[in-house]
């Protein structure tokens, strides 16, 4: 075959153009697109939709959905193509990578992997252990951070649930102290999805990193309330979901050190995740794998998922940031419990205590009340969206409310409401809750 | 507990209202977003982008961004909640459930679950092949396809590359009747995304069927072009991305027969896939997991890529339908064709020869230039994406370019260029590509 018969022009690559500056529709930059949203009442007529159960499923920031909206015309395949298009996304893609490491303060060699989930974060984390590793993971973990580990074959010890935050130290260390040699694993939330209340992270790093173990923080309920710095915390790794995160694209996280990923068979065998695929000699094919994330991420990636991560990082870090946040988040959250422990028929759970610190999720009982008919009538009367049941987090709530069984509904009556917030919600979402629980539980 | 202390008012859950009517900004339900796009060309200026890389990612419908935008705002957790954006949500979703199901001609009983894409499709039916299932696959398959069954541990045969569809069901039916008692699946592209052809689907599941054999079909490239009808078809599952239906808001799907699925264990660990997860007495955890398709979509499910896909779907199935996409297709494929035919120094990749059925999907090489450097500049003079390399199918390039060895470019030269287009596609692009391949090879 002849090469360059043709005269050749210079190919000077331009660099892709940025996107057209996102529209100012926000300057607020924690401004929800829910915000105008209103929901029909039984009695007829209609209310302003009162979100609080950010702890499920976050609202999208408007500046979110801003940068989404700008990006749509230009989408184009990631690592996938020479055109505009392909390279603006891919860079994009990349940009957003870098964007989120920085946000979670990752190590210069740390692996950043767009997942879909927390749940399929933490499945490929335990998809990538090494063989013999044995995981410890309290009980009260939901069901994302308790069930992947022995999914995937690793031997799993559940450590009790505790009562204080040194309990959990504690109890952690002793148990990993016992352990026999081998690689090992601690699994810990950054902040409960049931209490809301905060984990002792950076004091359970340190004791797994002193008995030789590594640690993996579950933040999906820490990091749309809390900064969450991978390095400061010295966790090995954390994962988090864009959906709880104001980013509800598809796009989860897993960041942290590379040698047990770049170790691992792919998460998924396909495209992308291949360098040589070869038929062998035997009739079999021969497979060389990728390195570096491309390794995790067979298929092509979100990139509409992952520039709304990235786009949530910024918008969170922006105006005052998480501090400004946090403050107003305390005020409503002082707010709403103060407004629930003076009602009689209510009662906060709590593994830790009242006065532990905790994010804007906050559970509960109504004595009288099966949680889902209070939560639908919550909805159909007062426009108020919670969530009802066990969280996915049913050896934590059964803890919670002393119940025996293993129920799906711990017996139907016992079950706990929980209302959670964050990012535009207005006060009288909270006084609403508590008006109407204040009448629904009245004489 | 005292139960029902309270006055009860009477709850009349309203049902989910509808969104907003869909603006009707689309006119032609086969427009796309990417439409007034433009492209920085190297010696200053801009240009109509073109993009002709729909085979790896194809733009967004405006219809499917409309959808998409008119929900963003009532978003919520789905399967999750009592609030009306909850209930909302999950209406939606289960809806666009049924809108891909009745859209791919499932039967009462298939199981339709969203997955991320191809990949995690395939990924997800090796991971719920019975144990010691053998799988038939082609060598021209691309890695998606190619890759995911010898990576969950099941033993592979890869069939040779037949030279005409004839010769395709041959090599399956005797490679099928030779194979042992036991399960057996049969995984077969509906068009190739390297040339384009058709493969003789519903002749494979016949011959599937005779030899009790189970059929996957990867519509990854036949999706965007064709109808896909699962129970005409006789396919046994059916598997494709949303990114290249012009809605890649990161889900796929996977449909099908329910049976395998049923019985296998679930593919992610962890909320939304339980039913019951309680402390055992030997320290352990007891699950029960959920069944149907809950089973297998683990974590809190992306509503805004199965929405995306549904309204695909439809948009689709609109205005004409596929019948005049396809008819506009065909009129464009010709033009390239012929086009190509008529440049000396390009020549077209085919497997089963120049007469047999395609869908808008060419591949081709040009003698004298390097696929990688021609990409380059046909998008940096240009203002055409078009995608170069081995589109991952590396085995299958190999073979159409005659290319010994393994190594990741064919050695460099070989490689060949891939122009696919599709909805929203005007003329004036091929005609560029053409226009622009005439000049870069004249003389």
């Amino acid at each position: 075959m002849p090469t360059h018969t043709a005269p050749r022009p210079a190919v000077t690559p331009v660099p892709p153009r940025p996107l057209r500056s996102v529209p100012d529709s926000a300057a607020d930059p924690h401004a929800v697109l829910s915000e105008a949203v209103t929901a029909p009442l039984a009695g007829g007529g209609e209310i302003g939709y009162a979100a609080l159960d950010y702890a499920a499923s976050a609202p999208v920031l408007r500046r979110v959905w801003d940068e989404v909206a700008a990006y749509a015309p230009y989408y184009g395949s990631v690592h996938r193509g020479t055109g505009h298009l392909s390279r603006l996304s891919t860079e994009l893609f990349e940009r957003a990578r870098e964007t989120v490491a920085a946000f979670l303060g990752c190590r210069a060699d740390d692996r950043l992997l767009f997942t879909r989930s927390t749940t399929d974060s933490l499945n490929l984390l335990a998809a990538a252990l090494p063989a013999g590793t044995r995981v410890f993971v309290f009980e009260t973990e939901h069901h994302a951070a308790l069930l992947p580990w022995a999914h995937h074959g690793h031997r799993v010890h559940h450590l009790p649930a505790p009562t204080a935050p040194e309990e959990a130290v504690r109890v952690a260390e002793e148990a990993l102290a016992g352990a026999p040699e081998g690689p090992k694993l601690l699994c810990v939330t950054g902040a409960s999805n049931v209490t809301g209340e905060l984990w002792p992270v950076r004091r359970l790093a340190a004791a797994a990193h002193r008995h030789g173990a590594r640690i993996v923080l579950d933040a999906a309920q820490l990091v749309p309330h809390r900064e969450v710095n991978v390095g400061e915390l010295g966790v090995d790794w954390v994962a988090f979901s864009g959906h709880k995160l104001y980013a509800p694209f598809g796009a989860g996280v897993l960041a942290g050190r590379a040698d047990w990923l770049d170790a691992a068979e792919p998460y998924l065998a396909g495209g992308g995740a291949t360098r040589v695929v070869a038929r062998d000699g035997d009739g079999g094919l021969r497979v060389s794998w990728a390195e570096g994330e491309a390794r995790h991420e067979a298929g092509s990636p979100n990139v509409v998922g992952a520039l709304a991560v990235a786009a949530a990082c910024r918008a969170l870090t922006d105006g005052g940031g998480y501090p400004a946040l946090r403050a107003r988040e305390a005020e409503l959250l002082t707010r709403l419990r103060t407004g629930l422990a003076a009602l009689p028929a209510v009662t906060e759970l709590s593994l830790f205590g009242a006065e532990s610190e905790r994010v804007a999720v906050v559970s509960f009982t109504v004595d009288g009340w099966e949680s889902g008919e209070l939560a639908t009538v919550l909805s159909e009367r007062y426009g108020i969206g919670v969530r009802s049941g066990m969280f996915c987090a049913q050896p934590l709530v059964r803890r919670l409310l002393d119940a025996d069984g293993d129920s799906e509904d711990c017996g139907g009556t016992l079950r706990a409401l929980r209302a959670s917030f964050g990012a535009g919600t207005p006060g009288e979402h909270v006084d609403r809750l508590i008006g109407a629980l204040a009448a629904l539980t009245a004489g």
